[in-house]
């Protein structure tokens, strides 16, 4: 019998208790033992099947000698950050689904971890019940790592399925996710870019073995996205989709959060609705997708306890998942060259004197949208500084 | 520095010693020594860059103590079989792209790799250097696996694209894959459903833990499909594709290789040209997709090399990669429900007195292609015997 803590019961946690119990001859099968849930921390006692369980007192895991396994379900940074390195210091495995103390403090706690011979997993963190962590650091672990990119965010995919499919704005089809559970009263960190920011950080942390300070990547959300780029796009054989995207450069590597153009005949750019899709570009592999429900409390749990199976089966000298805590290196994504797709107030002829030759996508009441050729952040921004810029997006691929 | 041979020098073995050369810092950065390959098995020696490499007598790997890994590239059963033996016998991990060999002798292997404390890996033989294997069997472990099906086979997929596309026959799109390269002189196992075959015999072992026997498998290819029903069925909204399919049953479990109609808005259906795509359906998960090129010889080396990686990182006691030698429990595919596609001589009063309510599709030149109701295998072919069939397909989902 193995026995586990699990430190909050909001969605994750609850979900990783129904996991164990439901899924218990599956996981013994593949332990060689059983796995049993021993001790839940909670701020607030209430009744329920895991009431027993119940502890709002930390001790009780980390005095504990035979719960070798944690799951932090807690979120944010402050208490998970401080029970997540007591219980690695009392020699615990942790695992956690946290994505913002991954991304903030995944160096420091995956030292510690290594330091006190025990592992810190994180599978769950991005893709929800998607396998993308470990086939990155794992199975692509014989290719040089060129770039990460993806639907990272399943309620503002949402929100872009429905204004393309229904002509819904941004303003009703959030209200439309909230309604269905898809949302949070407040959205913020969902539409502005934060979450899925927090998670190109970990992915380039790992693909890049480098950490990836959040403070350092600029994240575009949706909420000042107009319905009348989305359509003109759309006409133009383009979906629009907020990607998160982690690209290595010649000195270093830079990562960013930004709405973007994609073609409508790549894959992902019929990903819709609230799943996530991954794409990892290999030296060898070429690129290569991950796809399914990004988040949930099934999905997102299983995750977590096949990163608990994990801890108690490796070794925890894995050197493939962990990354250096200087985050030198890091530039700005204003060196990328893309496409990039304007609507100015204004003329053709404003457009192609600022930028040469355009594709014209849309003439109509005064305003012109266009591509531009592959040019450099910076040099879209020069170049359009004289135009009245109603919106810029960049294009994918 | 850690040494490996490689037996057989084709186009994957040619790969994996690419990918060793090719990307040795990423290698040794996660593997904390240098990866060195230090022996080559081959039939006929021959000029090139690993000429110094070379042997033709197999014992020089077999006492060699100094080669902890032997990746396995000869393909077949015979040789590959006895050398693989031989070499799990002398203390040495095995890894593998031969997926006829794993489908054949998989639950032998594995149970001789683990009696002497090595490893018997073979993500590289499902989806060549896409992530299938390993994301099943450990990102999803803490799932019961209900169902797994995909595009196994690039070169049928790349044939069933051109004959979308541009309407080329089945004899012609072959023609055309060949030239390419991506099709062999002798087709036969790509395009009678055989590769496909194995694939899936491999992915059912790994999903349900018990030997599925490729002799137990019907396995269906598109040498006898008709451009007339994919056409049919693209004007219908669907798209046909060849799929390989296991399925969970209460008693058991089912598998088989055929062409199924997949609706155009499933993520299958957009997957193209050589591209492959595993899709596995976990009870907590629900549905998740890889995705990528499906053979190749960086993609299926840098599998094949991440093994390697992890044979020496992990230790041989992992239980999930691992099934019972059993073959007990396999179902007839005939058992599974689903709606049928027809195509018949004759009319939609012929067609509806066989099959009661149908979904008719087209009706020319005395020949009608409906879709049935959902019903099993054998009840179709029941309800369709007094009728003329000029094609019988299943439907997915």
């Amino acid at each position: 019998m193995i026995q586990i803590a699990i430190m909050g019961l909001g969605t994750v946690g609850t979900g990783v208790a129904k996991v164990v119990a439901e899924n218990a001859r599956q996981i013994e099968r593949k332990l060689g033992e059983p796995l049993q849930v021993k001790t839940i921390l909670v701020r607030h006692f209430k009744d329920g099947p895991y009431r027993q369980l119940m502890t709002d007192d930390f001790t009780k895991i980390e005095e504990d000698h035979a719960i070798r396994v944690v799951v932090e379900t807690i979120g944010g940074v402050e208490a998970a950050y401080e029970y997540t390195k007591r219980a690695l210091n009392a020699g615990k495995h942790v695992v956690t689904a946290n994505k913002q103390l991954v991304a903030e403090k995944g160096a420091e706690l995956l030292a510690l971890a290594k330091k006190r011979g025990v592992n810190y997993l994180f599978e769950a963190s991005v893709g929800g019940g998607i396998p993308v962590l470990h086939p990155l650091t794992q199975c692509m672990a014989a290719n040089r790592i060129d770039e990460v990119y993806g639907i990272l965010n399943g309620t503002t995919n949402y929100i872009l399925t429905r204004m393309v499919r229904a002509g819904t704005t941004f303003a009703d089809a959030l209200k439309e996710a909230q309604e269905k559970g898809y949302a949070e009263a407040d959205p913020t960190a969902d539409v502005e870019g934060v979450d899925a920011g927090r998670k190109i950080c970990i992915l380039a942390d790992l693909a890049f073995g480098c950490q990836v300070d959040p403070a350092d990547v600029p994240m575009e959300g949706i909420s000042r996205l107009s319905l009348r780029d989305v359509k003109i796009a759309q006409r133009a054989g383009y979906r629009v989709k907020l990607l998160g995207r982690a690209v290595r450069l010649p000195g270093g590597r830079t990562a960013y959060v930004a709405p973007h153009l994609i073609p409508e005949e790549q894959p992902l750019a019929s990903v819709d609705d609230v799943f996530n899709a991954v794409v990892v570009r290999g030296n060898a592999t070429g690129e290569v997708m991950f796809y399914g429900q990004g988040a949930g409390e099934l999905p997102t749990a299983s995750a977590c306890v096949a990163d608990v199976m994990e801890a108690l089966q490796s070794s925890p000298r894995r050197e493939e998942i962990g990354w250096e805590a200087d985050p030198a290196g890091f530039e700005d994504p204003q060196a990328l060259r893309s496409r990039y797709y304007f609507r100015i107030g204004g003329s053709l002829s404003a457009a192609a004197a600022a930028f040469g030759q355009v594709e014209i996508l849309s003439e109509d009441g005064g305003e012109t949208a266009f591509l531009t050729d592959c040019i450099s952040g910076a040099e879209a921004g020069k170049q359009a500084e004289g135009l009245r810029v109603l919106a810029c997006l960049r294009v994918l691929g």
